[in-house]
């Protein structure tokens, strides 16, 4: 493809939730754009935006990428690939519009953009056609260890961060064999997760944190924490082995 | 211990080398600092330093911190222990002279503070004596996948982080089950993480990134760095399932 237009298109990862977490190169791009895009879930806010609320343009036209679905649909199920691709297809073809008509487009992402983000997918379809820049943030997995005040690694220590979507085996074998670890994604795989650091000897050290660095943030050893869901910005900490318990 | 004065430790991460990936809470905490303390190698400025130049008051006291060695020592000779041991105990009681006096202190750590960073020395040592705040910062990891526009993760990957000091067999352990790792600390260690990149089979997806988002940065795959050794300051990436090459 060709660049369409000057207009630029920035990633920006908005930080772990605290709003003063945000870089300063964050809020100056933000503060500067016409057109600011972020993904909600359906009946949120959006947390990104909801983050980045203050430096938002009065004038900027918004564009809300609400997702399909959260988790009503399995992610092997078929219907869950193509309801993406048409998300993701709307969603490219209204910010590439404003980039085609000139205008810049902020796209914000909590956490730092290409980690576990869903940018990805929205810069691969407009990268080359037109000018992109990403911006890091601070990690959600940062902002809940240091809350948690769990220096995570020393030294030689490997770090290991596993997806609570993996299955109960693939958690305890990779857990198994850790230094220090982070389970992100927690939701409603809090039931198999906790199985899993149980079976692998890990459960009188691991640390469970609920909305790291924001209002009703929660902090407590994963042995204190009962039933099979918890929210989606919830994840589990493996301290690495100066710190054990 | 007791709490022996109303000062505060802050320990203040300073992002991955780009001054503006400062937070927003990190620069407010430096500017309002009478005490600026900060590790440094012989013979260089400081890195964290260098990145917070800007925000230090002019009348701050600065505290430089610095190292004994750096890789003159092995990590498994006896005098690196009590040298470091030393280390820590004069910066403490340096810093901790400070905090009885009533003297907020700021401790500078590049990247973030608790992701392998020599500042959880400092802060177990005066920490109950003193009230401590920990700020997280963007990772030079972040800083580093970013500028090589490398999605890391998706999805299920799981990623690996792993000490470019670890030994070439642990290194190739760990690589030939990754979906997506980071090397971290590659310095002297470029050889040795060089032949485990290949042995894993991932030297064809493996890129090479020196001084990400600062001045001097270089980006390049792997298999075209030569010689057996780069900056402190480099690391690895193995990009994730979706990013193979």
């Amino acid at each position: 493809m060709t660049v369409a237009s000057s207009a630029t298109l920035y990633v920006v990862g908005t930080g772990p939730g605290d709003p003063e977490l945000m870089t300063l190169k964050a809020t100056r791009i933000i503060a500067d754009a016409p057109v600011v895009a972020f993904f909600a879930k359906r009946e949120t806010a959006g947390l990104a935006r909801s983050i980045a609320a203050q430096w938002i343009r009065a004038d900027a036209v918004e564009l809300r990428l609400q997702y399909p679905f959260t988790t009503e649909l399995a992610v092997d199920d078929p219907c869950y690939g193509r309801a993406l691709d048409d998300f993701y297809g709307t969603a490219v073809a209204e910010i590439g519009g404003h980039l085609a008509a000139g205008r810049d487009v902020v796209l914000l992402c909590e956490g730092d953009p290409f980690f576990y983000g869903s940018s990805p997918a929205i810069l691969d379809r407009l990268d080359g056609a037109y000018a992109c820049e990403v911006i890091p943030g601070v990690s959600g997995m940062s902002g809940c260890w240091t809350r948690a005040r769990i220096p995570m690694v020393h030294g030689d220590d490997i770090l290991t961060v596993l997806p609570g979507t993996l299955n109960e085996d693939q958690l305890f074998e990779r857990l198994r064999t850790c230094d220090s670890a982070v389970i992100m994604k927690i939701g409603r795989n809090l039931g198999k997760v906790s199985r899993a650091v149980a079976r692998a000897g890990l459960m009188g050290r691991a640390i469970y944190v609920e909305r790291g660095t924001m209002n009703g943030e929660r902090t407590a050893p994963l042995e204190q924490i009962d039933g099979q869901s918890a929210p989606y910005f919830a994840l589990v900490l493996i301290p690495g082995r100066r710190h054990r318990r």
